[in-house]
């Protein structure tokens, strides 16, 4: 199995170790900004894409081959383990589930996947991406944050203020903190199965975490996303801990059992890094993109400059489809200057 | 003209000044979790509703008939001035523009209300809850704050992440701030208008300030809110500063030209008291009210005592329709315990 050189500029600075450059990439950086993936997913839809291990290997490198960026991430999305969990999925344009999660036996009929079985494409389009990678670049895996699978396990799609999710951690405590366990039951196999395919870090992502209050998120979710991380660090990767709610969730995110901590755009850098010596991931406004040159690369200047060493390069969420390509050359040049 | 007594517990303690007891309202405390809320909604639209003093005024009161609550809020919803603004309103069931307003030309054609002459049904039932209202309960009026308005008035109608108007901030600066401007000039004459009417505090709402970072919501949006807040204290009234947000605002939400600090729920209230000596208002978390009781009185207990006396109690963001009103009778019970 090919590996990520651990002294290529994403994996040392991701372990805290001297970096021959700031590592920069980009948080959904095979997107449809790119006419390229536009091209692909005008012959397939995303759910084919995400199963087919070539194509999807193909989309993951796009970014790479335009820009010179440090890790690739692997084309999927952190719900496409649904399916082998025996939940109906589908894209319209986001997630959409044939079923709600959201009692007792709807948690307990959940399948645990056997990602080698179940999960098989993704693994296959690791090993592929792995193959064509740079070993100087990192392949990031990723899955999703317990609580975040929650959301969509609960409420059926995507939601404006999840307030289903919320009402039955509140209300229904045993079924809320039942089914975030079966979540990490499902997903934790995939982690070291990703590892072993030629992932050199696992992401968790937790995309809706920004609407749980500080208590909530430490006592009844972090833990849950922690035994996650320890399964990617147990299985000899870089453990990376995004959360899109920094505001509210540092204190715990520093004690997360994670190398790096992701953060979205809400928090000026100067103060994160004030209040966290840890590994930072991030932290650009998506919407800064649409900044005219000079103020992007001001942005972009102070981000690092505040970060110091310790710091991969990052949005703080996904980039958006209507991003012209050039601003994302402006970015890695202003980053590696 | 009728007013809340300067003594009673809202209005004194927003005021800094020791209250009888500890004041408590409920944000969107007239609305659909009531049966006699449904009742009046099953014979009249909302906006027909929001146009009828004395159904509005009624509406107003309902929750006041139920609970020992200390204030009321006028009920109407922060985009009914849009329709004097020219921009063309409906609700389905959140608000809905007839066109967007994402460039100067629209800006510039957008009317500068004549409160008594163009929105004068509000005035209308403000007046009417003064009248019928106790002396020793304050009326609350409100309005949007510029950067809320403008997220309805640039992506037309509700959205997840608010993109459009976030690429607008960046992408056309002048546009956006000229926006912010406009929308301003438009709201301050209603805040008088209302103070005239009976209202004895004005909150402004920033409902969605929290897809913000500190920055971008310090320089470009809080300053615009501030003006709105400059005018309610200019008129007399007591000016409170709601900003769906707080996590990471609460640093400019100190510097606003406001006597009440509205927080929501993801901060906890010791963490809030220990960077501001400020009056707060908040900050249960509006999904807690689904806990049971013993968790919901520990909650609101919790709260009451991080905040100590400068504090009027309220949830983090308006009341669910799904919360049963004897959830409501719980938390009115321990606040005034």
């Amino acid at each position: 199995m090919k590996r990520g050189d651990p002294n290529g500029p994403f994996l040392a600075t991701a372990r805290g170790e001297f970096a021959s450059r700031r590592p920069l990439w980009i948080m959904r950086q095979a997107g449809r900004y790119l006419p390229e993936y536009r091209e692909v997913r005008a012959k397939m839809s995303f759910l084919e894409l995400c199963k087919s291990p070539v194509a999807a290997a193909d989309v993951t490198m796009q970014p790479l081959r335009r820009f010179d960026l440090d890790a690739a991430i692997l084309f999927t999305d952190l719900m496409t383990p649904a399916e082998a969990m025996g939940v109906g999925l589908r894209y319209d344009p986001g997630p959409v589930l044939d079923r709600t999660v959201d009692s007792l036996e709807a948690v307990e009929s959940m399948i645990v996947p056997d990602p080698e079985r179940d999960i098989s494409s993704m693994l296959e389009t690791a090993s592929l991406v792995r193959d064509e990678l740079d070993e100087q670049k990192a392949l990031i895996g990723f899955v999703g944050a317990p609580f975040t699978f929650a959301c969509y396990l609960v409420e059926g799609r995507g939601s404006k203020h999840w307030d289903k999710v919320r009402r039955l951690m509140h209300g229904e405590p045993e079924v809320f903190d039942r089914l975030l366990t079966r979540i990490t039951d499902c997903l934790e196999p995939l982690v070291p199965a990703l590892v072993r395919s030629g992932c050199d870090a696992i992401q968790t992502f937790d995309s809706w975490a920004g609407v749980l209050s500080t208590e909530d998120y430490a006592t009844r979710c972090a833990p849950h996303t922690d035994r996650l991380l320890r399964a990617a660090k147990d299985a000899g990767a870089v453990a990376i801990d995004f959360v899109n709610g920094v505001s509210q969730h540092l204190p715990t995110m520093h004690e997360a059992p994670a190398d790096v901590l992701a953060v979205d755009w809400r928090l000026p850098m100067r103060e994160i890094r004030a209040r966290t010596d840890r590994v930072v991931q991030g932290n650009l406004d998506p919407t800064a993109l649409f900044c005219d040159e000079a103020e992007l690369r001001r942005k972009v200047a102070a981000i690092c400059e505040a970060a110091g060493d310790r710091h991969i390069f990052n949005l703080g969420h996904g980039i958006l489809p209507q991003v012209d390509p050039r601003a994302v050359e402006v970015v890695v040049e202003e980053v590696h200057r």
